[in-house]
């Protein structure tokens, strides 16, 4: 029996090496269009800022490697280009001599990933993408040109973007990023990622957000926000798409998305054609629909899946939640799941929870801040997304969600999961617990919050905003027209307040629930500001709110 | 209605807040013996290193902080020494002036936590506990006499005693360490702990295991390992035991463990009087049985627990895992669930895993290295414990799998989870991932594998002992009378096996997988040593094995 695998990276090697290990008596042929196999696609930004400095770094396995371990038939320059369903033959050009043969398969598995989703060429700029080793050493060619490359523009404010910046500052260049949308890192909502944006301009990247290249004359660039840039340098991160004109010659079926369609195993609509990474459709955890969701470990989980299949064995995908992470200059932000944005786009009840704890016990040295958004349905309880964005300790609490969301527990639940706690790591009310704290007091009705873009409709209604926080957290900054009765006060100055409803808010919404309670229980009609000042603050510099103000 | 509650830390004052945050109109008493209340009780050993320096950092709150905001009546300095269950009236000592009073409760929450399990003293050595904020003020105060403290003598090697020992080599002084049973840290098993003893030792603790005190005449120790030493300060960290002697005086009832019993609400046998925090009995989650687990974070949520439920509603406690971390000396340690010793002693059937991954993503700089251990029912898949020791990285691993336990996911579950990856933080297959293909692998009977402590036994019934790492690993140290081909070689080298079973190994027991699934396939009876060579180094130094050799 033989396998053909057309791809040599994440998602084809990991099918090609777990293929073997079941399998020793298998054939299987691994096609690469590219001089290489088994990169280290992840650490290529980091190659070009210095960070990885050894390039051998970046290239895990060789052809000679994976033959001596794995007898895999590995064939880079190799690039297929028509498949024959009916004679079960792929046509395969050798680059290096433009020979032309053909192979049989028995069974064929395509990894051939996805491309940038625009190939436009601008002007007499050196542009490229940050997808493929010839990248980066072209871009490290261009940085290492006598004093010639001194500024560069990335275009796309999405994870790869946010990580070219990053590097492209650390090797010393004038870096300017342009985002279509109105802020940068759209799958999260906007008041977490406005913090981040103020982040990447005080160290140096110049951020412009729904912005375009308007056109480009020479090496002169022109912005849809009418200024103007003269790059050295540009990196293409706006985006990209499966590629699957290889898919089309075998009439394999595409899915809605554009990506290609499989089955739970990876089966796509021709029975002996797999077909596993980013160019693939993936199942959302969410909605049970197909998505485009273009990350190494699900490439690699489902290359695997794919040879158990191959071998005989009943192993499915499971759903995505499209978890994901960026580290940019120190600070940290993730995701996991659906953003308000796309629930309420979705026409979804959502109950947003935004809190700010520390990574650690704040009486040890080096906590570090973050802000939490949980989505929760507020039916079930069900978790349906959580951001994150600080330092330390945000990858752990986004993979507890993870976790959380795969198993099916409820928003409340979190508040019980007993958490590794020793001060240097967290706190004995872990911030995920704190979440489920919060969570539950939604849930039981004990609290009702109202968010940072529902403040002003609840004010125009009548509401009056009491900040709770100290006089003199106050004086430093408050929200506009907001009363200051400190929560110690509060029981004390009740006749001071208006009839009528009551918001309350604090700094990060803790003491403001305790300001809703004792109000709420004497009679008040009192909510309070999910994630108090800090995130009303964060929210007040979102330009265009991505969620429906209600 | 009154709410009476003994011992203001962590679990009594978590009720006290939650309960006022509920019930604006409770009146709630809080009666603490000692002069403070909401200490920082695991930051007191950082204290004593120097690490925390503002002592006012270990004092969250103060009584009149929490009357401000709570309307708590907080009493420090008040001992409560019996309780009348009939008439409802609890007997206070004022301890300033010895006045005795009665108050009376309608409910009552015993939160008076544990003591030292000995009091025993030493001879002339002054001798402390590191359970309160008056323990470190007098070490401290040793610490700052003249030149008088030069050495200390920590007794116990659990979490407690490590932090202890890292914070007196902090502070200067020769450190001894002396632990009653083979190994450092026991709930962890001992292979896992061996390399933890190497590093306490490398930064100048000197550990005595299996030792005790066998007398003490004036300052002079004698150990039970024949040596003597002659401690300035000892520092009695041997385990603490419930502290129920008022819990006696209510007649209430105590479980097999010695701790008090409470019901899944925290309710004593008396309905009118409830208790948590480190003097009650945790349900533990494998067995179902009563456990002592004195952990803050579950003594902080049983509090909210019983306060929701003094207020109306039904919460229940969740069964413990028993998550722990220590860090110490810049290595780290953590556990959840059970050891393989203590299933074996339960006579459980287990399946052991070792690992040996990296933090994050190899070719990215700063990845550091840890060992992970996974238990598993090879019935069920279920996951029973884990245990990681290393560096970055290693109490994100445990709170994973610490909620997949919660969550009752499958061992081989773990291979899906979907984490976020980015290479500063994790690898495309992460560690957690790992885990759960070997679990998988396993599972599918695609690897049988042996454990360090039964290699010798396999030898001894015929199987020969390939290692399949390089000639020049095999050179730099190897398991005595291995045979090395290693795996590139192994197919082209098969007749140099001998007749018989053959146990493979590599360094971690990935290469040796590959090599199992090779033998196999051509027939030979394979076995891959778990863990590896690392594992089995480990283990060679295991002095007793707490588990039964097979």
């Amino acid at each position: 029996m033989r396998t053909i695998i057309i791809g040599g990276v994440a998602g084809g090697m990991s099918a090609a090496t777990r293929l073997r290990r079941l399998d020793e008596s298998a054939e299987i042929i691994v096609f690469e269009r590219g001089p290489y196999v088994s990169c280290a696609n992840c650490g290529l930004p980091y190659y070009v800022g210095g960070i990885i400095t050894d390039r051998s770094e970046l290239l895990l396995q060789t052809p000679s490697s994976l033959h001596r371990r794995f007898r895999l038939d590995v064939r880079t320059g190799h690039e297929v280009v028509s498949i024959d369903t009916d004679l079960k033959l792929v046509t395969v050009i050798e680059l290096a001599t433009s020979t032309t043969s053909t192979e049989h398969y028995d069974t064929l598995i395509l990894a051939v990933g996805a491309a940038a989703r625009s190939d436009s060429t601008f002007g007499d700029i050196p542009t490229h993408t940050l997808r493929t080793v010839d990248d980066v050493d072209a871009i490290t060619a261009l940085l290492e040109r006598d004093g010639g490359t001194r500024s560069a523009l990335v275009i796309g404010g999405g994870f790869i973007g946010l990580e070219a910046a990053e590097n492209l500052v650390g090797r010393g260049l004038h870096t300017t990023l342009i985002q279509r949308g109105p802020h940068i890192l759209s799958p999260l909502d906007p008041e977490m990622t406005v913090p981040l944006e103020s982040h990447l301009r005080a160290h140096g990247v110049d951020v412009h957000t729904s912005t375009v290249i308007e056109n480009v004359t020479g090496t002169l660039v022109q912005l849809s926000d009418g200024t103007q840039q003269q790059p050295d340098l540009i990196i293409d991160a706006s985006g990209v798409r499966p590629q699957t004109a290889l898919a089309l010659t075998a009439g394999v079926r595409l899915g809605p998305t554009g990506g290609i369609a499989v089955d739970d195993q990876n089966r796509t609509s021709d029975a002996h054609i797999f077909a596993v990474g980013d160019g693939v459709e993936k199942i959302d955890a969410r909605t049970g629909k197909p998505a485009l969701v273009t990350m190494a470990g699900l490439a690699n989980r489902h290359g695997r899946t794919t040879a158990d299949v191959i071998a005989g064995a009943s192993d499915t995908n499971a759903p995505s939640l499209g978890t994901a992470i960026v580290a940019v200059f120190d600070m940290v932000a993730a995701k996991v799941g659906s953003s308000e944005a796309e629930l309420r786009a979705a026409g979804m009840p959502v109950r947003a929870i935004h809190t700010h704890p520390t990574s650690h016990a704040g009486y040890y040295p080096g906590a570090e801040g973050m802000s939490m958004k949980l989505l929760v349905d507020p039916e079930s309880d069900r978790i349906l997304g959580a951001q994150i964005v600080g330092g330390a300790g945000v990858d752990k609490r986004i993979d507890i969600i993870a976790v959380a969301m795969t198993a099916g527990l409820e928003a409340s639940a979190l508040a019980k999961l007993e958490l590794a706690y020793a001060p240097q790591f967290g706190s004995a009310k872990d911030p995920i617990n704190q979440l489920g704290y919060v969570a539950d007091n939604l849930r039981t009705g004990a609290t009702r919050s109202v968010q940072w873009h529902e403040l002003e409709n609840a004010r125009a209604d009548g509401a009056t905003l009491i900040d709770v926080r100290s006089a003199a957290e106050f004086a430093a900054g408050s929200i506009p027209g907001a009363l200051n009765i400190p929560v110690d006060e509060l029981r004390e100055r009740l006749d001071e307040l208006p009839d009528g409803p009551v918001v309350v808010h604090c700094q990060v919404g803790q003491r403001g629930h305790t300001a809703a309670r004792i109000l709420t229980q004497h009679g008040i009609d009192a909510v309070n500001l999910d994630g108090g000042f800090r995130t009303w603050a964060a929210g007040a510099e979102v330009r265009e709110p991505a969620v429906e103000v209600i």
